[in-house]
């Protein structure tokens, strides 16, 4: 039986109490924003979503995410309207002993994905919505977007796909209230433009007055009635502030509490209870779920000294994987034939989606996918994903498990020039707590460091590089995260040469030469840049003395910080890395002109003796 | 007199004869991504633009900018045909003694930006037409899409600001070839879809068929007589690889030159001249320009001791520095009452852009304004210029000369929580060759150092800090970049402690604790954090022995790691740094759980005696 509209009013009217009454509490919030929201947020928990209050891991339980984060008061109060969290808990917002933080994080189990970086939230939602459907699964994903963060990209990234997989699980509401932080916004109350723009991206859109609850509820009976195989937005128009004079539709409000002294008379003219009815949920039953044991144990095959690209292997590590875990998924940016994600396109097309030249909107699906149980691995060149560095560092905030593969790193990758060459994407993967950080040089190393990055619950990053390189270990050699590899190692060794992927080639052209000359180094692949191998580096450091770190990377953020923070003062370090922006060439060529090259290793050593 | 039909149809046969010949010479590139462009490219060039093919630097030239850069042996031909460059300079694309770089970078006069990151093209293109605009000069600007790139959010965060703006000196083309790097486009040849976009972007928008000359003339005339004060769009149905056969709407052809030994049967195909008349620029008169000095001397007038946010004292300086060099501009994306960018709308409207929540699209303008002579200063809370970070990496590539602001940095913002602190902004800015990185902790080396920045050519990024700060240094205090400032310094210095913005007066505080148990310490201002001031740091390391750096950034590629790098082995550094993701909570509370307060600095001198 759908929830009456008096008890939706009801609902509504102490949304606007509860966000007013904690963001007062905490001294700081955006009240004004939630208000604005109330009602649609009312219509959305208390009629439209289907959910059980008392099990949020009930896999059919709908999706809700608040992609405009600042108006977490809102959700809090939702959650405490639902019977989700005690109504007490709403006065510790944003304290220090509170999960209720000023924007939504996954601290509390109901939120999917961290929001507060704005115009992130209908990408998530995609990603639960294609997981649902993925999983044979029946519940919905509704997602609250404010107006002014329909100004970011990423939106319009999520509404081209959503509409080209036709995704029809997928609910976007648009909370119009005109204002943004600092002023208007840039079509304040134009919600026929908002219709118009996601109607132009392939949506099913319906304006509709976001305070008046039978429009509302027609609104979204409309959508389910008409959108067909259309993901659905309903554009609401608001004012911000709505209920209370003093803020309603006011500029210089946003992310202001009322005063304490105000309070009373704000909440004053929120006090006629409409009804007194409680709310009843309707759960899906939750189905039956076997646990689902991961196995990473892949046979490979290759033969030493042969040669293969580590992007290669990279893809056919993921089709070995999903054979196993058919939880796993690729995503890729269009360039699934560089990265060779698209050799699980080929045995597992089902596990596999193309996202297009849209890396923003591809990292937030992914965050969507794992929120859903999914492992998404999320592959492009290394240089683009620093295009998604904002939604790299949120999926941090929400701890998702995200598998990123960045191919073409560095300037090992020649002609193609510097718009192509990622130099600064392990300085970006180190700076996210826990996060880990794979580089490897080989084909087998990096079959089986895509099998420990599913292994292991954490974001990670594995860097492959284009040119091809020869095979360094056997087929049964293991690679634990935080491990290294002494490839070169004798008693007579001067220098310990610490490189990874391309380098670790150099490094040991370099160490033949030198032997030539009866000079002995030690050669280390570093093939876990975070955690780096702290004991085997100090070790060789104590026998050798010097280090030289070799890296096609930035001098900044990369494995020769990572290996200077291990070894601090107790060694002499020299790193040779890219320090100015590199120019189109022969990869050889460029190795060495930017100081890179098993010659300018040779030259390094050389100059330490 | 427009340039005739015959001759435009000979430069689009000679486009694609360059095309192909340079690419199959340098063994790699885009000819097939040429080739469909040609007939759009020679229209553009020889009939539409104006410009002095002997005079890069005639500001009233119409600009040209390749969004879609993998296109470049097409420009490279385009110039070498308007007699810009010799058409014996052709052959060396790609080499490494060759400004014709395998995506178009500076390098080359008439190159605005670099481009080959996707996406980008649209925003620079709006920002040198704001930038004639501002300068009341007459020229156009011609921006030409790839219809895969219009996958990216950047280009909608271009489209809607361009039409907010009512930028009618801008012309977008979209080469619709329905084919991608790794298969068909999310749209295909739907060219009606992309109008029907840019149409509910407020733009006005032609279709045409990209092969046919007198419909894309026809376009171009009908857009100058009806768009009015709308943007341009032009989407041209076209095919990859048009005119040879072998290559002709082929998939599998993305980023392959033709063979050597199959060269000459496709240069066959395109064997029939059409005219043999000459092409004769129609130029507009170059300006008589006066030199602009630059005057960056601003009067301070603050008491040592006052509080002041530097976010806000960065506010003050923008308005001093535009009144004396009214080519500085600012730009800010909706939080211009946080960064205090609004200081400068207030004063000075014409020279502040809102550009709403969009940032990548604002640094791409950014860089577009910054190439035509402007000092655009970009500003945003920390965290948010993450997603710009891949136009920030591409600024660097074009030697933008930017200023960056990202205010309400580390987690002394308190209860908004990590989705809005600034943690790795540092650890970006760092990594682009050539950057300058400034930290400013109170007031008056914040003005000083916003000078600085307007008077440095190069990236510039200013972290601000959000709670006030007391101010510290005499008005007439210099700061040059790469220095630091020694605040505390005794005979019995135990311990040199390193800190920047708040954590500055977290280690004074630490001082007095410490001086009060008879415990002195050494305190260092390292406001420069990119270039690091090593002659000081390594003075005090010898004088006191240990350091300690304290930051309010994640541990990874912020000042802990520009002062360990300067100092290497010669001293034992301590990093207090925050280490996990933080949490909402008092500022004070932060700053002390996550190990970077005043109380644990002096745990942390302790634990070294």
């Amino acid at each position: 039986m759908a929830t009456s509209i008096d008890l939706l009013k009801e609902k509504g009217r102490r949304l606007r109490i509860h966000s007013l009454r904690s963001t007062t509490a905490a001294g700081s919030g955006h009240p004004s924003s939630c208000l604005s929201a109330a009602d649609l947020v009312s219509v959305i928990f208390f009629r439209e979503m289907r959910y059980d209050p008392s099990d949020p891991h009930n896999v059919e339980n709908d999706r809700f995410i608040l992609s405009k984060g600042h108006a977490a008061p809102l959700l809090y109060a939702a959650y405490a309207e639902a019977a989700i969290i005690e109504q007490s808990q709403l006065i510790t917002l944003r304290r220090l002993d509170s999960d209720l933080e000023g924007h939504p994080t996954p601290r509390l189990p109901w939120v999917e994905v961290a929001t507060g970086s704005l115009g992130q939230g209908l990408s998530a939602g995609l990603g639960t919505a294609l997981a649902g459907r993925m999983s044979n699964l029946t519940y919905d994903t509704y997602v609250l977007l404010g107006d002014g963060e329909c100004a970011e990209g990423a939106v319009w990234e999520a509404a081209a796909l959503a509409s080209y997989y036709q995704v029809s699980n997928l609910y976007a509401i648009v909370d119009v209230n005109g204002l943004g932080q600092s002023q208007h916004t840039m079509h304040r109350f134009d919600v026929e433009n908002f219709a118009q723009k996601f109607r132009a991206f392939g949506w099913h859109a319906i304006t509709v007055d976001g305070h008046n609850y039978s429009e509302i509820i027609d609104a979204f009976a409309r959508c389910r009635r008409e959108a067909g195989s259309r993901p659905r937005v309903i554009v609401a128009r608001t004012f911000k502030g709505k209920g209370v004079s003093l803020l309603e539709n006011m500029e210089g409000w946003h992310g202001k509490p009322v005063p304490k002294q105000e309070l009373d008379k704000a909440l004053a003219e929120l006090s006629q209870p409409y009804t007194s009815h409680g709310f009843r949920p309707n759960p899906r039953p939750r189905p039956e779920r076997g646990v689902r044991p991961l196995n990473v144990d892949i046979r490979i095959s290759r033969k030493i000294g042969d040669s293969v690209a580590t992007r290669e292997a990279y893809g056919d590590a993921l089709v070995k994987l999903v054979e196993k875990n058919d939880w796993i998924v690729a995503l890729d940016g269009d360039t699934k034939n560089s990265t060779y994600s698209e050799k699980l396109l080929k045995t597992r097309p089902e596990r596999f989606f193309e996202m297009f030249i849209a890396e923003q909107n591809m990292v937030g699906v992914a965050a969507g996918m794992a929120a859903r149980g999914m492992i998404p691995f999320v592959s492009t060149f290394a240089a683009f994903l620093t295009r998604a560095f904002d939604q790299i560092r949120m999926a941090g905030v929400s701890r998702a498990n995200i598998k990123f593969c960045g191919s073409h790193a560095g300037v090992s990758i020649g002609e193609d020039g510097p718009s192509q060459m990622g130099l600064e994407d392990l300085a970006i993967f180190r700076t996210v707590p826990g996060s880990v950080v794979l580089y490897p040089s080989d084909g087998v190393s990096t079959e089986r460091l895509v099998a420990e990055a599913a292994r292991i619950r954490a974001i990670c990053y594995i860097r492959t590089t284009r040119p091809k390189t020869s095979v360094l270990y056997a087929n049964d050699e293991q690679f634990p995260i935080g491990g290294s590899k002494i490839l070169r190692r004798s008693e007579e060794d001067q220098v310990t040469v610490i490189g990874a992927g391309i380098t670790v080639h150099e490094a040991l052209k370099a160490a033949e030469t030198l032997a030539s000359e009866g000079i002995r180094i030690r050669v280390i692949d570093a093939y876990s840049v975070k955690p780096v191998d702290r004991t085997t580096i100090m070790a060789s450091a104590k026998e050798t003395g010097n280090l030289i770190v070799v890296e096609d990377h930035y001098e900044e953020g990369g494995l020769g910080d990572a290996v200077l923070n291990a070894v601090g003062n107790a060694a002499h370090l020299i790193k040779l890395a890219v320090r100015e922006i590199p120019r189109s060439g022969p990869p050889e060529a460029l190795l060495d002109i930017y100081g890179i090259s098993s010659k300018r290793i040779v030259q390094a050593v050389k100059g330490l003796l």
